[in-house]
Formats: C-alpha cells, structure tokens, sequence
C-alpha cells in the first residue's frame, strides 16, 4: 500500500508542518480501463483533479495522496450500492495503514458518496487521526450557511444511495432536494454515455458544456422551488463544476454558495486538527473499553 | 460459494415450495478459533442457533443455509465498525450468486448488524428476490406493536454501530434506548472475555445464566425508565435469549413482546413472498433506468 | 352477529388449521340502498370485492367474512369523521364477539380508513388475538419498501381523515402526499356522483376506466413531483386498482409497488400470528393492571 | 335529547350573549350506579364539577350543559380505548342538534380523553360553531407557556390512550412525559378501588387527600426528571385537582402553570368567537366541495 | 415614556376593568419621515391601522396604546434583521415601565416580526402581566385550526427573518411556506417602492389593489401548492388584507381562516389573562431563583 | 468605536494575513464594577480570558480585540433574555463599523449567548465579512463528534435563554440536556454568590475548584444518563473549565470531547475563510434584491 501514495518526498521523522494529511482515492481504476475517470499516478497534484481550486487550501498542508484501492466489482467508477460497498471495505487497509504509520494527523477521503467513511473514523479515533468525507463535510458546511441545502448528482442509483447517507447522517430534515443533472457514467452495456468529467475540457477550449447547463438548470430548481438556499454537489465526478456553477448563479443574481466535498473536507480536516479532536470516544468507544454506558438514549 | 451451501437435497427444478429462502450468515471463522461462535458446517438445523425456536416458522419454507464468507478481519465474531463494513462486502458475492441461481425468492441476512443489507436489497432487486435483514426487522415489527422500542446489545462498540443503523433506517424517534449487558465478544487481548452463547448450556442444565439476569434487569429499565413498550434484541448472540427473556418478563408482569431478529427476517421474507414484493425500484434503481426523476425531495 | 358471519361451515372444535381469520367489513347498507356498493350476503368470496387478487394470499387460511354493523348514519357509505366515528363503535361489538369465540387467531378489519382500530387491538390483545387494519397494514409495509409513500385516495373529506389517520400512526413523515382522484361517493343530494366501483365491470369489457386514468396520472404526479417511492391506496372503494395501476405504471417505466389494504391486512395477520405477537400490552394495558409504569416519557 | 340540556331557561330567540356556549359531558351513567361519579341533573352548576373554580370564566358566557348520552358499556366511567370509542359515537347526535339548533355559538366537549373530538370539529364547521374539547385545549395552550409540558393521569389504559391522542394532535414533540398517579376507576372486579373525585370532600374538610399527595410527587418528578415546564391534567376526574396542585407546587418554589382541561376548553371556545374562527374547511372540507386540492402534502 | 401612552384617561386607581392591555408599537418614525407607514399620535384608535376590524375585540378591553420607541436604524420601517435586533431592545424599557406601573394585566406587542418578544415575555413574569405578539400568536391559532399553515409575507429580508422565527417558536413542521408578495418597504435607494398600506386606500375608493391581487395568487399558491389549510400574515403592513383576502378565498371557493397578527394577540391575551397564566416561571426563571432543574432535557 | 479596538499596530493597508479576525466581546462593564468578570482593556491577550488555551489557534491570525458596547442595563454581566437583548443590538454598531472598515475578513463575536448574531451575520453578509458566535460553533462543531451534546452552563435564566438558542439554530434533536453548576452571576441583591471565573486562581494555586467539581458530575450525568457524547460549555465564564474539565473525564475513562465557544468560533471563521464563504445570500438576502423567491418552502 505504501508505495503507491504520492508524496512530496518527506518522511514522517522530519515532518514538522501543522496539518499532515492523507487524501485517498475511493477506488483506483485499471490504467487502461476504457471507463477510467481520473489519473491514478504521477504528481500528486495530478491526481486530484480540481488541484487548481484547491491550491489556496492546501498550500499550507503537508499532503500525499493515495490512488485508492484496485476495484473489485469491474473497471468501471463505483456508482450504485454494491460498488459502494465493496469499495468501502477496500479502502479500509488504507485507511488503516496510514493511520498506524504516525505520519499523519488527518485522512481526507475523497469521493462523493464516502465509502467506509464511519469504519474509516472508527479507526482514526483509535490512532488519534482525524477523518473527514465529502458528503459528510459539505452537508455540514451547508447547515452553517443556510437552512436548507440542495445535492446536484449524476445518476439515480448514485443518488438514492446518497439519499440514505442524508439519512445516516440525521440531516435529511435540512436536505431541500436531490436533483440529478443525468450523467451516469459508463460502464459494460452502456459504453457511450458521455463523460461529464470530459467536458471540463470543453469549458477550458471556450465551449459550452451540457452537464453544467443542466446543474444551472437544476440548480436554480432547487433554490425556486425546493427551497435550497446552498448547493452542495454529490458525485466527486461533479465537483469540478463547483466555481462555474457558482458564477453562473451569481450573474444571474442567486448569490448562493455552492460547496464540493474536496474544499469542504480538507477545511473540516483542518479545523479538527486545530481543536484537537477526531471523534468522540464514546460515540466510537474501543472494543473493551473501561468506562461503560448501560443506556443509550435517543 | 455455491458448494458451502446446506441444503435439502432439493435442486431448483425440483422446487416448488411457496417459500424458497437462503439463510446467509455473516462471516465464517475457522474452524479451529479459540473464538467461534457458531458452527459453520454439518446438518443446516444445527448452524442455526436457535433452530428450535425458529421450526414452526420454518416448517413451511424450503431452506438452505450459508455459513457465511471467511472472516478477512481476523478469527474473532464481527463486532465494530471495521469489522461489519468488511463483511458487508465479503457477504455480497454470496448474495449475488444466490439472487442469480434462481433458486430462492427470498434472501435471509443472518447477523445482529445486517452487514451488506441495503447493496444486498439492491443486488435482490434485479433478480425480483427479497431480502431481509435482522436488525431491520426486528425494528419494523416492533414499530406495529408499540410506540417505542428498546434494543439489548452486548458491547459498547456494538451499540454505537447500531445506533447508527437505527438512524440510517429512519427510527430513532421510534427507538426509546440501547441498553448494554456488558457482554463484548472475547478477542485477542481479551481472550477470557465470558461468552454468552456458551451461557445457552448453563441455563438447559438448570443453572443461571448471568447475561439472562442482566437483560432482565436492563429490559425492565428499559420499560420502566427510558419509556420501551417492545424488546428487541442487537446482536445475534443475545438472540437465544427471546424465550426466555419474554418469560422471565411476563413473569413479573410486563407483558411485553420480546423480538429476535431470525424470526423476524424470516416471518418478514414470508410476507415480501406473500405480496409479491422486494423494494421499490424506485428507491433502488438500476444503473441506467429509462424514467428518471429529476429531484427527489425529503 | 353470529349468524351474519359467513363461513365455510367448520365450527371451532375443529379448526386445527395455523391462520384462523375473521375478516369484518366496516359497515353494512341496506341490501336495497340506491348507494350500496359491495354485497354483504351470499358466498364468502363475493363479499371480498378482490376476491380473485387476494386467494393465493388466502388459501391457507381458515377464513370466515362477517358484513358488518348495519350503518346507523344513513344508508349510503362511510366517508367523514363523523361517519366513521359512528362506524368505529358499531363494529366493535362484533370484534369483542370474534375475539371471546375461540375460533380465530386473527382479526383483519376492512376497510380503508380502518373504523375502531385502535379500540379493536385492545379487544385483541385481551383475547390474544392479532388485529389489522387497511390503512396501518399498508403504511407499514410501504415503509419497508422506501423512503416515502404516496395514498391514491377518492375524496377531499375522505382525504383529510386519512391524513389524520397517517398522524395518528407516527407516520407523517414517511408521506410524501395523499393524492385525489375526486370520486366522493354518492350520497342524497349527490346521487348521480360517478361509481369508481362500477368502473370495475369497464375495465373487464375492455373498456376504459375514468379513474384509473386519474390514479396513473395522480401517481405520477405522486413519484415525479412529490417523491413517493411507494404507491398506496386511501379508501377501500380503490383497492380493486391495485394490479392495474400497477401495471400502467410498470409500462411506462415506474418500477414502483402499488399497495392495497386488503392483501397487506391479511399478510400482516399471518405475519404477528407467526410471530405469536398481537401487540404489546404496555401499549394497550388492561384496566387495573399489576404492574404500572409511573412515567411514560415520549 | 334536548330535553335533558340544562338551561338557564332562555331560548334561542331572546339569546343576545356574545358567548352562548354547550358543554357537552362525554356520557351519563345510570343515577344509581355504584360508579358513578357525577351528577347527571340538578342545577347545570351542579354538574359541572369544579363550577367553583370556572365562575369566573363563566360569567359573561350564556351557557347550558348537556349530561352526555348514557353510556353503552356498562355502569362505570369510561377509561379505555372501547369505551372511549363507544362514547365518542354516541355524543355526536347531541353535537350535531346543538350545533343545527342555532342555540349556541361553541361546543365545549368535557372530558379528558375528549371522545368524538375531530368528529364533532367537522359537524360544527358545517354549522358555524366551534368545538372545543379537554387533552386538545390544554396541549394548545400549554405549547404557549413553555417548552414542554406532562400529563398527570390516573391509569394505565387511560394514559395509553392518552398517548395517542398526543400523537394525533401532532404534538408529542412537546410532551415530556405522562405520569400517573395510579387512581383507575373501580369497575366490575375492582369494585373498592378508592375514588379520587371522592377525595375532594377530604380536602374540604381540612384532611389529607392521598391523590394530591400522588399528583404533588409526580408533578415534581416531571419537572425535575422529565424536563415538564407546564403540568396538564388528563382525566377529567384529575381536574378539581389543578388550584391545590397549582399551589403546592408554588409552595415548595416550582413556579409552573397547571392547566385543567376544562377552563382552557371555555377560554378557547371565547377565543375561537372572538375571532370566528371554528376550523380550516380545507382540514375539514364538505362531502362534496367546489374546489378540490388534489395533493395534500406533508 | 408614560406621556407618550394614549389612553382613555382612566388611571389606575379607577381601572377595574377585567381586561387592562396596553399595545405597543414596534418602532416610532420621525413624523415627517417620508418613509412614514402610521400614525404615531392623535386618538388610540387612529394609531391603530385595522382599528375597524377590531373594534369588536377591543370592546370589552381597557386599552392603551404606545407610538414605540423611537427608530433608531433610520427614518424607514424595521425590516431586517439588523433593525429588528435594535428595535427589539428600544422597546423594552417601555414594555418593562408598563409592566411595573400596575396599570395594564396585559401587554400586546404589535409588529409582524415581534421585536423583543421572548424578553418582553420575561419581564412580563417578573410583574404577572400577559405578554403576546403577532407571529407567535397567529402561528398557535393556525395550529388550531388545520394542519399546516403559509405565511404572506412582503419581502425576501423581512420573510427570512420571519422564517427563523418560526423555527424559534419550534413550528416549522407546521409551516408550509412562506409566500411574498414582494412589497419591500420604500428605504433611502429605494424611495419610489410602491407602499402596500397606501393601497388600502385604493380599495376604500373602489380601486383594485395590486397587493390584495398578489396576495389572492400567492394564498391560493400556498392552499393548492404547499399544503397550507390556514393563511397567515407576516409583516403587520398586510394585516389590513385580512378580510379582503378572506372574501377573496372564500369567493372562489376556498373556505380557509385568514389569520392577522393584531386580532390573535389580543385574543390571546384575553385568554391567558382569564386563565391567570402569564409563561411558565420554568421556561422564564429568576436571576436567582430558589428551586434549579440541574437538567434541562430535550 | 475604532479607538477601543486593542490591536497589534498594524493597520489596514499593512495588511496581508491569511486570517484578519476582530474578536468582539458581548458587553463592557464599567472598570470599577464590582460585578466586573473580565478586563476591558490592556494587552489584547489579557483581555481575552483563556488566552494560553487559544495561542495556538491564534498565531497565524491578525487579530484585534474589542471590549464592547457598554452594558446598559447595569454594572453586571448579562445573564437573562432581556439583558442578552440589549447587549445584541449595543453590539451591531461595532460589528458593522468593523465589517465597512476592510480591516477584516473575519468577526468572532465572544460570549456564549452569542447576542446579535443572527443580525450580526446579516451585516457580515453585505460586506463579505465572515461572522461567527460561540454556542453555534460549538453546537455545529459537537454535531460532527457524535450524536448528541449536552451543555454545561452555570443558571437557570441563562439556560433556559441557550435552551431557546438551540431550538432556534434547529439543533434541539441533537442536545441531550442542558446541565446547571448553579453558578448564577452575582447581581444587585445578590452580590455574594461566588464567582465561577475566580475559582480559576483557585485551580492555578493549587486548591479545588468547587465549579470544577460540579461541571465533573454533571458532565458525567451527561453522559451516563441524558446520552451526551459531546460535552459544550454554555456561558463564557465556564470556557476556561475547558482542559480541566476534559482532564478530568479522561482520567476517569470517558472519553468525550469538550468544546469552548471561544476555539470553535476561531476555528469556525478560519474555515469559513479558507472556503470563502460567509453565509447564503438567500438565507440573508438584500433589502431590495434583484431576484425573489415567491416561495420560502419549510
């Protein structure tokens, strides 16, 4: 596992900076893999794809990061339930490893649906490393900007499954809406659906990107009709549409924040690191633990 | 995976019974563990704990049982978070093959925790084979029977992970308390940590049973301070414990229902059997579904 | 009442078989009544409108009908508060008869907005007997299937007794709506209002029925617009739709269940009845009982 | 049944109040019942049991009161789910010809349980004339001087019932906790259970009533324990109770309101005219209304 | 302050009316601010805008009324937040000399937005006088009225203002919306906004109002759309509306309340004056107080 | 204002830190108060009480101190909902001459009843200033440690005040309990109840901190019986319990988080900073915007 996670070179006994984060990929495609959706090597700022977004962030952090975990279910990005679950417990090993190694204060995991996202805190709290998810970060950042937020997603499997994280995480009642912009991705049997990742480019050549016009169209939906007064975005593979979707609803006079999980995770990573905390023990207490609640109230 | 399951003999072109349903246990451990619980192998009535409790429930069904996919975590029972979240993925290729052989049209989740559940929903919603689970179950009947529900779990860590299951299944108003008998399982490092499946014998030779007395003692806490009007029971090591918690209840006078979570995942998969139904496909939908709704609100 | 059940012509000593049911219905009109809409005399299966949906789900079970009290407000059907108020407390005399014969384990009430529910399970209970109800039967299970349901219902006052009914059940917010085909009954000064029951022979000539149209586009309304995962279905008089709208709405790509009362009252029967549970007696209490709880928080 | 309506002796052509007001008791046991346990004729001050107490509100109000319709359950007060039904069918023809009577401009139903409640509403709507009733008027009102409140009441069965109506009214967010002080009215088989009406007389005479003693104790453990920051009282046999509760509690320095269930009925009734206002007809439409909503959301 | 009051000329010592309220004013514009929106001095009952619709109310009451503190933000009307804040603390000290005088058992605070209101009902328990206000009371009529009520409101700030106070008051769930009929009061920047109050002038003379127009659209909205079975008003600048808007609803066929703030304070005042109750001393304590709940539970 | 800002000496065209936050402290009392709790004036360090616990959260922050506005309401500190009102709007002046001054990007507002923060953020808003307050950052910040919280605060006027505060953020499903250590402020009448704040000299000396022990025990009611699994601090003058209190629990095996108001603001504001957010702009929408929301859904 070690070996696969792109760092700037340091190692863990000279490492002096206040945040020491690993970020970690969901799950990692085959290099060759005709559904592959973002780069699995090379410099790390590579791999993060909205690395350009994210530079103000991270520029005081001592970052790695690591691909994720080989897919188990196919070559094909994990989208619906089963995939979620299998890539859950792949990136636990991960999660794991980095944790024990003393080299980091925070794992940041990336992806939109956060898999292994509770086990991953349960594991941190034991080594006292922070974790924080995407899902999980942008929801709460929306709570403190507004009443109600709004998720603009990709796919109906994906967002039924996110449906039930809103759910887990005892905000559903501060969720307006999931609105989906229809953008499945790719895989055996439905090999032509277009990539909303791939029109980042076009945005970059001038032109006009389909899937952006949709998240405008849908998102402005959520604010007049749903009642979201923030955007949050649901799959990672939307996140990069978070400054133009922001601008196109500022110039059309919504001045809504619109969050992604990558910004919004590393801010989380940083400000539990900042307090000191990971998660409380009695909410992940140990195996055999000393101190025992015979009540758990609701 | 297909070998390790215990069956009747029958074949599918044999079967014609109303209910043909594959019991599924949640991990397997080697034989040899100084920490098993269950038996994984021999007669199918004999890996099922409670088999005499559960016969006049299964008398009508034609069953087969698996032992469950080898635990990858270690040699100990399934207790924290980590742990569920790898046998919820280790459990799915199981549920797969089962859902595709045709041979059953219910699916059984044995295990407190119902690791895998929802993905496995999904994965029984594209062969039309419903799929039920314990800790889901036993919540849902309870719900029709009182207002509020009490759960008795064995350990801290256990408790937590439940807790988060009630929230994720929409019941924590529903929910009165999770009342622990201190009862974690034995594992490395704590190698004499008492067993309470092993108590079952103490208590048919006449003796007392300490974890009987301690749920005693927390079920009528339960009702008599945190407002339960219905027992359920957490993990499936306590669910040995329904007759005669319900008893010793009944017999200081609380009337009370007592749950266990195999009869009712096993009453529950008769009924989806009997309505023809497993899930929305709504709320599971498939990868490429042809109606779509564009905002799914809370 | 004895005479008025219609039965198969066993008598108690020897019924030997596992479900012994009294299904009543909520109210009887006069034979003659211009505004009688089911018959309330005759074969056992001619007084179960859907029959012909429901005998796989009956056939192993040992059933009688009764027809139920005598309407005291008129000779037209139950559809305002006031009505069922008056419905509720005629049928209970007969539930209390049901329950001191001995001669069945369960009681399933007819009827949509399920008159003397409440008042009926704490006859049971008294008795041992399981009680189901339309409107609890069919939330409850819609519940296990997703997120939210949606009630197809017939009329405005109908309507807003049934919210109250879904309020009562601590249900609200598992609703996403309750949606109107405006099919108020007949009734004198409203005489020639439209039968949605007639529409029934329609749709067996192979002709069209009005409200069936209106519950497919109410139902889509109910899932594009207002987020229902699952279809249920208010007053009894639309139970009958169930397979059509169900079939409609498969055709046109809602992969969505469609629920009656009547099928998911008698499942549930047999479902407490396997599970050898009516409800609990916390809940429903006898009058000077032994044990008191001081404190029922909430 | 007018006949039994205790007036002053106007009738409806000389009535010029602002308030003209009929309370209505929720059944009327035979004279010599061994149970019974208030008048049923003599002065209509007479039969309204803590007439002392409500002179004041009562003064400016042309109001008459109606002994309520013989009970059909037996010869004992009503206490449980049945007889809460029976009652509450048998008092809607006496709202229903005092509201087309034109005599009075509210309806104030007594009874703590207020059997027939949201029936009458309806009925009253249809005439112009507010309903009012006793768990209902307390819970409002309660909700307006603080954050919480709990119920005192007197048995098991009856608190359970109570429960639901909390439910219903959509207010069991509000409600710490029902505390009873365990006073269940005798009844055949229980003929010496001790009469908590009847420790009124003991109060008047300078002695010691053990049920103020019971209702002090528990109106503490709500406050303290439950979080209560408003007492209610349940059964209207609990109501003569509310100025000794209301002073004891002040006494040892819990400066809290106890409501009764009759006076908050009478000044909701004068509030409801005040305003004219009976009830929405939206919640509460005509059996076949202009105008139709065709979804009733939640 | 005290000569700022207008009143009948009685003074306390002659005041043996039941009820005693002063009402007081949120804010009090420079007379000759062109932003003026009443009448701040001359006879009570011209101060008063609705004073027609109300004198059936005021009938029977001793009343009093103070012009408000004077703005201290502007020469414009309170609108947001910012302004309510300091308008909420300018009237205090009036609310707390009316208080201490002996002179008024009631005191009702006018203005949709009800600046001051939780410290004015502080102080009110200090002195035992009444203290209510215009959202809190029109939300707790509506509650018993139907289910769900909507708001009418006139601008975004001062509607998102009043949405937070309805989750305060711990009513959201029985709020289905808010609607605006975007009045914006005029400020400096926005002289020439059309004033909603100059429009009941046009009504007097026969005109059409835009507002009320606006007003009927957005009401019928709510009732159709959002659920609401009760309309509310939001910014006292439209409770003159109430009755068009109710002739207007019921016109077409809506029988729904049509509720302002002005009427339902009073009416609540009346009510919790002639209960004796002010708020619970638990909910509002002393600074040092002799009984403490170590727990405040929620 | 400006020249009661205790600053580092740089001025506003100096500056060029990430992080330029003005801490605002909720009131001023005069120097000679005997009911003076914390200094007014000095080196900012000094002015802020638990300094050495915040250095490091602060050493990359320009940041200045403001004492406050003067307290009005007497010469002791704020503890009651009319005090807290005053202090809300006496503070808006310096919050808004703060955020027009370009000086920072930041506004921490100190003090535990956060007063004007609502209002506060409002002006923040249109000068794209983030503004943060002290129970709703640590409310938000427990939110992502556990379940529930429960606060330590020290009266019952203050609680029942922060009670209100944490239904009004919409956060009361996640408060276990607010717990008192009844240690109200001393005040005209009361000038010698103890002083929480001096005990901390007593801790520092060596000696017992009675406040200490108490904010121990109920912090472990807390946990053991009201649910807690994060503990926050209600009133400032308990924030420097902070590191004691959580010593304290760790030691005896719970393993909680404790927050303090003054660390999560900061972190708080660091976060919004680094996301560039404040807060919606249709949550705190302009005066006259230029687009509208008809529709303001709950």
């Amino acid at each position: 596992v070690k070996r696969e996670v792109t760092t700037d070179g340091g190692d863990s006994a000279s490492r002096t900076a206040k945040y020491r984060f690993l970020l970690i990929q969901p799950f990692k495609l085959p290099e060759k893999s005709r559904f592959a959706v973002a780069a699995s090597s090379g410099p790390k700022e590579r791999q993060l794809v909205t690395y350009s977004h994210l530079a103000n962030l991270l520029d005081d952090i001592d970052w790695d990061i690591h691909p994720g975990p080989p897919a188990s279910h196919g070559d094909w990005p994990v989208e619906n339930r089963e995939e979620f679950a299998l890539a859950a417990a792949a990136r636990l090993p991960i999660v794991r490893e980095a944790c024990a190694s003393g080299r980091y204060n925070a794992v940041v995991l990336l992806g939109g649906g956060e898999p292994g996202f509770d086990a991953a805190r349960e594991i941190g709290k034991r080594h006292g490393v922070a974790v924080t998810a995407n899902a999980w970060s942008q929801m709460h950042v929306a709570c403190m900007l507004g009443n109600k937020f709004s998720v603009i997603d990709i796919a109906e499997s994906h967002s039924m499954y996110y449906y039930s994280l809103i759910v887990a995480h005892g905000l559903a009642h501060r969720c307006a809406s999931i609105r989906s912009i229809d953008y499945p991705f790719a895989r055996p049997g439905h090999e032509d659906a277009p990539s909303l990742i791939g029109e980042r480019r076009l945005l970059e050549r001038g032109e006009t990107s389909p899937g952006l016009e949709r998240a405008v169209v849908q998102a402005i939906a959520a604010i007049e009709e749903d009642g979201a007064e923030v955007i949050t975005l649901g799959c990672a593979a939307t996140f990069w549409l978070r400054p133009h979707l922001e601008t196109r609803l500022h110039e059309i006079g919504w001045d809504v924040p619109v969050l992604d999980g990558y910004s919004c995770s590393i801010a989380h990573a940083k400000l539990l690191v900042d307090l000191r905390q990971t998660v409380s023990g009695v909410t992940f207490p140990p195996d055999h633990p000393t101190r025992l609640r015979p009540r758990k109230p609701f």
